[in-house]
Parts: C-alpha cells; sequence; structure tokens
C-alpha cells in the first residue's frame, strides 16, 4: 500500500468511527464558533451577495427581517448592497445548512457531538469537536429555498422558540440520541438519508416522542410532534450535521486524497480535500437533472445549491441509492438505475462503511470516502441527489432529481494535491 | 378466460378494491359477533382443548385468569378439560390474532370497516362488514405465544384499559386511518407487512401520536406513546384485520377457486376457499425453518400457528418479501431470496395488486390471490412469513422464519372445487 492508500485508509476510517450524538440544542450565536448579529452564514464555498442567486438572496433577505435587521426586502437589500453584513460559510463554522443554509445569531440549532472521542478509541484530529444545524422547515415556501413570506418567517419565529425549546428540553430527558445508529436503521427502511428521510425521520420522532409528552404542555407537546410527524424531512438537518462531523474528523489527513466536503452556494460547486487544508476548489454549479412540479422547468431551476452534499461525502445519499429504490417516484429514474447509482460509485470510493448498510446488496457497506485521484483517473464524478430551487428569489421548491458537481474541480484538486506532494520524501507515490 | 378465471378476476378484484379503515377500538364482546364470556376464540381452524398445542393453551389459561373465569392454572385446565369453555375460530367471527390468537370477552378490539362500501364503488358481498383484532403485547413474554406469567396479565390488563381508552378517544379525536395506504406506504419503507412492520408501526404511531397528546393525560399520553414506539410490531394487529377484511370480501364468490384464508392453530394449518363456502381444509402443521434465539433449537417449536397467515393471503407478507431485503436478518436468508420469494408466488396467484407495489421489481404489484388450482398445478406451496413459538405452555417465542402449508389441504381442496363445479354447467372448465 502507498502512503496515499495509508493515509486514505486513516482518513477514511476516521469517518466512519465517529459516532455523532445529538446532544441538545442552543440559539446558534451561543455555541457556534464566530457567530454574531453582524454575520450570516450560507451553504457552499464563500461568495458575495453580488453573485448570489435568486435562493440564497431570498434566504438573505428573509433571515435579515427574522433577525429584525430589516423591515422589509429593501432594507435587507440594501443592507447587504452596503456591506454591512458580513457573509460566510456555514462550514467555517461547524455548521451545514441545506440548500440556501442561511443560519443566523438567533436560529435555533442542533448540537451534535462525536461519542467516539468519549470512548477514547479513536485519536481526536484537530477538526471541531462539534456539528451543528438549524431545524428542518419542512416542504413548500420555506426559507432555505429562498422563500420570505410572512408565514414562512412566523413559522421560522416558532420554530426558534417553542419548537426549540420543546426539543431541547426533551432531548434532555432522553439523553444523546445515536445518529449513526438512526442512520444505519433507516437505511434498512429505505431511506438513502438524502432526499429520502422518510423513515429517519420516523426514528427521530419514535425516539423523541416520550419525552416531548412529559416535558412539555399539552398544547405545546402537540404542536411539537404534529410539526415532526407531517414532516419527512424532520431528520435531515441533524443528520446533515452528523455527516458533517463524520467528515470534518477525515479531513486534515496528511497525504489523504478522500474529499472531506462537497457544498454549492447556488452559483458555485466545491469540494475541500483531507490532505489539502482548507483551500476551496471551485466551479459554476450545474442546474440538476430532474423531476419538476406541475408548472415548471428546468429553464426556472437555479443551479444546484446546498450543503446536503455532505450526506454523499459520508458515503450515504446518492451513494446509497441502492436502499432507497422508492425516492425513484420523486427524483427520476428506475429502481434498477438507483441499484447502479450505489454499484457505480463503489468505483471512485476507498472502503465500503462499516455500519451503514445496504440489505438489497447482501448489506454491503455502502461506498465511502471518495478519492479525488479515482474520480479523474476513471472520469467519473460523484453522483448526488438533490432538490432544485427556483431560480428566483422568494419562489421555493419548484422540483427534485440529480446532479453531478463539475469535473473541473476534481482536476484542480489533483494539481494541488500533485504539486503538493509530488515532492514530498516523506511519501510514495503510488 | 374461462367463467373460472372470470370469477377469480371478480374474487381479486374485490379484494383489492376493498379499502380498511381503522375507525375505533371497543370491548370484544361489545362488538364482536357471537363472542361470550364463555367462549373463547383462538387462530386458524376449529379445535378442542384436546387436541391444542402447548402455547395454545398456555394463552387459553392466560385469557382465563384474566377474565376473572380461573384463579390460576390449575383451574383453569380444568375449566377447559370439563368442557366448560367454548372454543371457537376468530376467523369465524371476523377477528383475527397473531400466534395464538386468543381473543376473550373483555379485550379490547380495533374496528376496521370497508370505506369503498361507502364509497359505492364496489357491490357489497355477503362476507362480514366489519373486521377486528387485540392490540399487539410487544415482544418478549407474551399471552400470544403461551405465555400467561402475572407481569404478561398486568400488561394486558393495562393495554384493555388504559391504553385503549386513550386509543380509542384519539382515533375519535383523528378520524379514520387508511390503512390500505399505510401498507402501502410501509411496502415503499422495507417491510412486508407480517413479520416486518417496523416502518408500518412508526406511520401509526405518527397518526395517532398528535392526537393521544391532545386528548390524553400527559401520563397516560407517555405510558402509550412509549408502547407504541418501542413496539416494531404494534401495526400488526390492525394490518391484519384489514387483511382479514379484504380476504372476506373475496370469499363467497360463485366459481372461484381463490384462497379466502390461511390459519394455523398450532395443530391443524387449514384454508378456505372463495367458491366453497365455509368448510375448512385441513392437515398437520409443520415446523418453520428459521432462526431461532440463542439457546433454543427446532425440537423446542411448536408447529406452525397463528392467523396471520391472512397477510400472505392477502398478497403481503412472503408475497412481498422483494419489498423488505432487511428481514432476512431476522428470519435467515439472504436478499436473493427474498427477491425470488416474491417472484416464485407470481406462479401461484391471480393478479398483480393494484396498490401493493414493490419498488425493487420497478413498482411492480405484488403477488395477489392464491390460486389453489396453480399451487396443484405447479406443485407450489405459498410462503409464509412467521414467528415460532416454543412447543411447552408458558415459554413464548424462541425464533422466527420461513413455513408453507402442507400440499395435501390444496389437493383436498381442489377434490372439492372438483366435486362442486365439474357438472355444473353454468360454469365451463378452463
Amino acid at each position: 500500500m502507498s502512503s496515499f492508500e495509508g493515509a486514505n485508509q486513516t482518513a477514511v476510517e476516521r469517518m466512519m468511527s465517529t459516532r455523532p450524538m445529538l446532544v441538545g440544542l442552543a440559539r446558534a450565536s451561543d455555541v457556534v464558533p464566530g457567530l454574531s448579529r453582524e454575520i450570516l452564514l450560507h451553504a457552499g464555498p464563500p461568495i458575495e451577495w453580488q453573485q448570489a442567486s435568486g435562493p440564497l438572496r431570498g434566504a438573505l433577505i428573509g433571515a435579515l427581517i427574522l433577525e429584525g435587521l430589516a423591515t422589509g426586502e429593501d432594507e435587507a437589500v440594501s443592507l447587504m448592497e452596503r456591506g454591512q453584513i458580513e457573509l460566510s460559510p456555514c462550514h467555517h463554522h461547524g455548521v451545514v445548512g441545506p440548500m440556501a443554509g442561511v443560519t443566523s445569531s438567533s436560529m435555533a440549532v442542533y448540537i451534535i457531538e462525536d461519542a467516539a472521542v468519549e470512548d477514547a478509541a479513536i485519536e481526536v484530529a484537530e477538526s471541531p469537536a462539534r456539528a451543528f444545524s438549524t431545524l428542518n422547515e419542512g416542504y413548500g415556501k420555506v426559507l432555505r429555498y429562498g422563500a420570505y413570506a410572512p408565514e414562512v418567517l412566523e413559522r421560522l419565529a416558532w420554530m426558534n422558540s417553542e419548537m426549540a425549546d420543546v426539543l431541547s428540553a426533551a432531548l434532555d430527558e432522553h439523553g444523546p440520541l445515536d445518529l449513526r445508529n438512526l442512520l444505519a436503521e433507516a437505511l434498512h427502511m429505505g431511506d438513502e438519508g438524502h432526499n429520502r428521510n422518510k423513515s429517519g425521520s420516523l426514528l427521530y420522532l419514535k425516539s423523541l416522542a416520550p419525552s416531548i409528552v412529559r416535558v412539555a404542555g399539552s398544547e405545546a407537546a402537540a404542536r411539537t410532534i404534529d410539526f415532526l410527524a407531517g414532516n419527512a424531512l424532520s431528520v435531515l438537518n441533524p443528520v446533515m450535521a452528523a455527516c458533517k462531523l463524520m467528515a470534518d474528523r477525515a479531513h486534515g489527513v496528511e497525504g489523504s486524497s478522500l474529499v472531506s466536503a462537497m457544498a454549492r452556494n447556488g452559483t458555485d460547486f466545491g469540494i475541500r480535500v483531507s490532505g489539502l487544508g482548507e483551500r476551496w476548489f471551485t466551479a459554476p454549479a450545474q442546474v440538476p437533472d430532474g423531476v419538476y412540479f406541475a408548472g415548471f422547468g428546468s429553464a426556472d431551476a437555479n443551479p444546484d445549491i446546498g450543503d446536503s452534499t455532505i450526506t454523499e461525502t459520508a458515503g450515504i445519499g446518492a451513494f446509497a441509492m441502492a436502499a432507497a429504490p422508492a425516492i425513484v417516484g420523486f427524483i427520476g429514474g428506475t429502481a434498477d438505475e438507483a441499484l447502479n447509482a450505489t454499484l457505480e460509485m463503489y468505483e471512485i470510493t476507498a472502503a465500503e462503511h462499516d455500519y451503514f448498510t445496504i440489505p438489497a446488496l447482501g448489506f454491503r457497506g455502502s461506498p465511502v470516502g471518495i478519492d479525488l485521484r479515482r474520480v479523474v483517473e476513471l472520469g467519473l464524478t460523484p453522483r448526488v441527489n438533490t432538490g432544485i430551487a427556483h431560480r428566483d428569489a422568494g419562489v421555493g421548491q419548484i422540483g427534485a432529481g440529480l446532479v453531478r458537481p463539475p469535473m473541473s474541480i476534481f482536476e484542480q484538486a489533483l494539481e494541488a494535491f500533485a504539486e503538493r506532494y509530488l515532492n514530498d520524501t516523506t511519501l510514495e507515490e503510488d
């Protein structure tokens, strides 16, 4: 085994041995490093307002109104144009967010910690010890798709107050929730963990419902349980943060060519590589191929957006499509294509997951640890399942489908990898 | 198409077009036709105490103590031996019960009705308009596996009082629950609806939890939600009653060779046929092939028992194994064998289900409507997934596996079918 292979095995073992636990909730500015009232976090690699697409702009406008920093759209836009609000990628703060991913100071966030660190079974890397994500808003007109109508902000205000308080108290009563176990079980129940989190969301509800009833008043408990029960994506955000923690553990391994983050800001698709530090490799994001809601088509679609590709980075999502044949009703394609999607991803990954297994493949571990060397060598980019946002601010979701990152970002990264390591005599080329 | 084929199509269409709704709960003796305090209902075809196997005897003893008809095992056995308690098959009363299936007068039962009747879309057969089932007790030491220790009866007493009251009030608040929709969704979430009802039970919990919180006091709501959340079989019993309603709708079609009931009493396996009236065709039940819990083996196993084969009769369970590859971890076999189990059952069935579809087979309808002519012609008996009970009274479950009914019951039935119809000039032979 070459030293690169060894580094990749170290990285992927770290990723798999991470045991993400949902331990609680808090106000974002109280726990997220470097977040303050004048900073808005967003999905994907770094971007400025001038380059931001419609749905990201819509979500930023909504967050400014939610925070009381602007009274309406015009004021919000003016604040952004005058540069009075700093934009920063979620990923730089241990956060991940679906679609626009906008996270602001007063929002409630889930806190995910690594139980494996306490088990002392793994060597702790210098990567962050925690990951965070906001609460999932459900379907329809929602901030993450760029909608900011009054009902969107009212729902968010309720989620960040009563619902977050109920969930926080329930989690305290319940104790930490093992998200790796939850995901492993959900993959045996027809989920792939990214676009399809139906079973995982029910497992999440099942785990917390008894505690919710015990800790909350009847009305608040009923509203919270109603909301969770009605949202088949309720567990998506904590799952994403769990994947972020796993991927972060794989980051920073000297000589590793594994991809440790994939994320889109609606304009650019970016990746980071374990052995290449904090640098993003980016190129314009593509419009997904997918199934559109009635009345919409690809001309209405925004380029790919969101941090949710952290699921594929961690070996689930499109990589575990074979576990979720029913998803094709939502994103298009056939059951055979779903099976083949997973089989194809084994070609570009370093391992088969120890914990995430796929019944239909004889319980084979899902493909995990994207090796950028293989991506370039085989000309095969990772598959990604995704939602599709309308290109204009304020509209929302118009479909769901499949997308692949541009090959050029892997080529750039491989070039940087070669520059960084080719003359490093401590590592052998393989 | 011969008249027999036409009759079978009529029968299977009636089965599929039935829309079973869970409408409420009641005390068994208030709603189950012909049930009184001195009658105990049991799974399978008719049987007397003298022929009853250990787990059925254990469940009958437990029911007599629960009803206050006996103070302990000796008194219960004496009552049974003196013939003071009448035994009657669940199936004769519109009831179905898993394993021993013992249903007594004071037990709470789910009430399932056919919404398609109200829709007036189908012609109502003379078959019963409702079906019933008790509440599922969960795993471990439970009455349905023949256990009757004090904790078993205490749990039952609670289920039949507080839990039933809470569920009843919650269902009233919620309104009728569409079990056909629930099952169709669960089959897309890795269930097969018989041995694996993990997703279905979560869908059931999700549907009722908000109402439970609204109608019940905090403690009673928490206990009920805890119990439902901890039992991956909670929806099995209403699902069985739904299947019973569907199968009953297919019963009584002149000239139909479709099997309208399959059931075991722990001694005999019996079937009924749509065009052959109320007669049971029986032969000794077999011991399942399966996976045993640590410390147990096939020598400890009771022959096959329970009404739960009503699921296979209605086109789910082992017939929908291809939807549930993860089940092989519980009952043995491989994912490929699970796929092949479903493919095999298309050989002996009259239709592909309109509503129960299997994503992994490109959303093909599950095989439904067992044609006894094909069973005999091809020498291929229906597959059945099942739990395995210890042969002694009072022990409980010791494994799970696969079983097939004896071929001789289909041969007997075909003989009776030929006798009944061969000289009937209103029907052509095909």
